[in-house]
């Protein structure tokens, strides 16, 4: 019942140098993975310069995919995980790369479609970008250097999740309910957040962006199902349109001069 | 009583690439490794280019040791295991990066000092190299490409040094006699090698390297002690007396006229 566990794909936000790019999918080919998705890399796409430092792993820059935002190259996976060194203020998940691998393999042996993400050279992952994720794996590094080249990022993540495949069979079956893909997710994050923008509820406006993202994290946190997804979604819908109706009725009231107590 | 476990020392056996001893630099300041040694770089040493790609990790290249043989820049250590992608024919102990660091860790708690030996970019190691090491220690690399940047190899096996020690306290105290050093064992070997080349022992001519190693493998594998290398010293010296005197009462015993009857 259970096939070979679909390795995770590699999304690069952002990326800068097409020698980085290359030493990426070298390491991935190395540990067998082969996905790789591009949002903006910064020179442009294709680069000779990256399948030149490729040392032969050309399959994962010949398929690679590029997007423009980063919401469209995850919108398909069900399990997305932020690799990045300075986890800033989050409430996700922080592992390490061990057990992010298990934790991915397991959920790829239950066929879902899985995703390590990496932020670019300089800037790293803006906290928006990790607020996709359900969780982020921290590599532990040395204080001393803290700077740590995104090959190699990528290359301890591929070496677990390798590491993860060689030691433990996946799980035979499926356990939980269909996880919801990102692009679900996103559809759900939308939908709410331009219900509570209609609303006022952002305000003041400066504060936007770290409302934000601290309700995506609280929903990505729950790693919801495709149903609980849906669920959600009516309750937003229900409570908008109750809204409504509690509008509608106070305008109805008002017109005929009957406004509640407290607006008199 | 034990203090912070000293980190492996890196050995690059004729590294290549400028760019690539300084990413070496670079992800061993990352988790925390600082002792870099290298025989015979291509190149000659200094290079300006490999502090140009550390990254600011400029300490292991400043203080980096520069030797004309293996046997030297690996004399003072307790513990050496090789890294290879390629094991060959050998009958030492073939660890996971996982497992040497767990055994290094363990060794560096009690004091012991140790090294991970890496091959140059194109040749790897010889197995004349192998056999002076205790193990080999060997990544889960994907058939499809094996082909492992030297930098990315140095950097799975440092990770995991730094996993081992962030995951469990080293041993409090010494359980072992002395393990001996790579310089007593070589010159264990070579005293071995010494009188065995003396005795016609390796016959026919060409098949000594490999007679040398599978001897030195033998005893490589046993981690012998520094007072147990002294104990083999004084077997062979004792044996080789042995067949002194003997020689000597053979030659005596011609020389009277008194052969062993099948010389005669």
């Amino acid at each position: 019942m259970s096939a070979t566990p679909q390795p995770p794909c590699v999304i690069l936000n952002e990326p800068q140098l097409a020698e980085n790019i290359g030493a990426v999918a070298r390491v991935m080919a190395n540990f067998g993975l082969s996905d790789l998705r591009m949002v903006r890399p910064r020179d442009g796409w294709p680069q000779p310069r990256a399948w030149a430092s490729a040392s032969g792993a050309d399959w994962p820059l010949d398929n690679a995919r590029i997007f423009d935002r980063l919401e469209d190259a995850v919108g398909d996976l069900q399990r997305l995980y932020a690799t990045t060194a300075r986890p800033r203020e989050t409430r996700l998940p922080i592992l390490t790369p061990l057990e992010a691998a298990g934790e991915l393999h397991a959920a790829a042996g239950q066929e879902l479609t899985t995703g390590l993400l990496f932020g670019g050279e300089r800037a790293g992952l803006e906290t928006a970008d990790i607020a996709l994720c359900q969780a982020i794996v921290t590599i532990p590094i040395d204080p001393r250097l803290r700077s740590l080249n995104l090959a190699q990022a990528v290359a301890l993540n591929a070496y677990e999740w390798r590491m993860a495949i060689a030691n433990e069979p996946p799980p035979a079956f499926r356990e939980e309910a269909e996880p919801a893909a990102q692009a679900e997710l996103i559809g759900l994050y939308e939908h709410l957040e331009g219900e509570l923008e209609a609303s006022g509820f952002f305000f003041p406006p400066e504060k936007t962006p770290s409302m934000v993202r601290n309700l995506r994290v609280i929903l990505a946190r729950s790693r919801l199902s495709l149903q609980e997804v849906r669920t959600l979604r009516g309750v937003i819908t229900a409570l908008t349109k109750g809204r409504g109706r509690v509008l509608a009725r106070l305008a109805k009231e008002r017109a005929e001069g009957r406004g509640r107590p407290e607006d008199g």
